[in-house]
């Protein structure tokens, strides 16, 4: 049966890039038994430390949940929305909180929030290497989540990842199993990319 | 004479991680005479194109400044700070704006400035991928960049991005130079990662 193995998915790309760059994609087939080994984690957060950031400040935390502490990927479930529901399945769960001021001199880092997006791309590239699945949510209780597990004030959390080995679709209810085989839509080159001044189209 | 070859940079890993990760940093040492291709730019625009964002809204947006423009290219580098001036000798400069509402229902995305850092972190390792040199600057004026290419409000610029050859590092400044020889420094995977509760600490 076609479905009950790994998926991948097909990139429709328009020019060339990395095998790794067209490789990733944010899957939802995880496989719900087999967990990740603590040396595979810390590949996984080397990759994430050698993003660039604004003066070098590095604003990324990550918050780890993993079956060793069931009681605390528990809490970490509890703050996911309903549609979410799919990622309890994870073996772990990345919280990813962006430093929001500049220890130098208490201002605020502006570009914090990017720049733990740029970690984070870093982190997931670095799964797809290793032949993990990642996949981030935005849909969780980011106040919950500051309560819970003690995150202060100036500190934002920012995505909950799902961390986990490849999975079987079949594991998936009938909608999340949609969404698996869904194509993959992006915008033209030509739609976010500008000449010189905004509205002004570059042909790709 | 050692200096006079374009330089790599060692980065001194705790943990392997894949060789494009390893091999991306922000280095200064560009090639002023020798021009991105367009086939090559459209190639690092794509890479972007795939990260993933939430409700795969794609916030990321790109204005692209070329020595085919001199005139355009010459308002972009009006907006550099000063530390910022060696980056006027590249051939192109990328300015990233996130789009910070929904398209679908107009509320704004609080993820917008994250995935505009995820697309961008694939642009950077496309490039890098191609052998070009990157580097994000913060230090620019963005409110007159807003003004001098027409940025409408809800988006907001975020960093310019040299892309370029390879070059020579005896072309920068003293000060430039020892910068570009400095080491890679990072926190430990141990300083930014926690154990289910904030200040909780894993052993890396």
């Amino acid at each position: 049966m076609i479905d009950s193995i790994p998926m991948t998915k097909d990139t429709p790309l328009d020019h060339p890039i990395h095998e790794l760059l067209a490789s990733r994609w944010s899957s939802r087939a995880i496989d719900p038994a087999k967990s990740i080994p603590k040396d595979v984690m810390m590949q996984v957060l080397e990759a994430a430390r050698w993003a660039p950031s604004s003066r070098n400040e590095q604003p990324w935390r990550f918050i780890i949940f993993t079956k060793d502490k069931p009681a605390e990927l528990e809490k970490a479930h509890s703050t996911l929305s309903e549609g979410n529901a799919w990622a309890k399945h994870a073996p772990v769960l990345l919280l990813s909180v962006a430093k929001l001021f500049f220890d130098l001199n208490g201002k605020e880092n502006r570009h914090a929030v990017h720049d733990l997006g740029l970690a984070t791309e870093n982190l997931i590239l670095q799964a797809a290497a290793l032949g993990l699945v990642t996949h981030q949510m935005a849909g969780f209780d980011h106040e919950r989540a500051r309560a819970l597990f003690q995150i202060p004030q100036g500190f934002e959390p920012m995505t909950m990842i799902v961390l986990a080995n490849p999975g079987d679709l079949l594991q998936l209810d009938a909608k999340s199993q949609e969404k698996e085989k869904a194509a993959r839509t992006r915008l033209l080159i030509s739609e976010f990319t500008f000449d010189c001044t905004w509205g002004s189209t570059i042909s790709s």
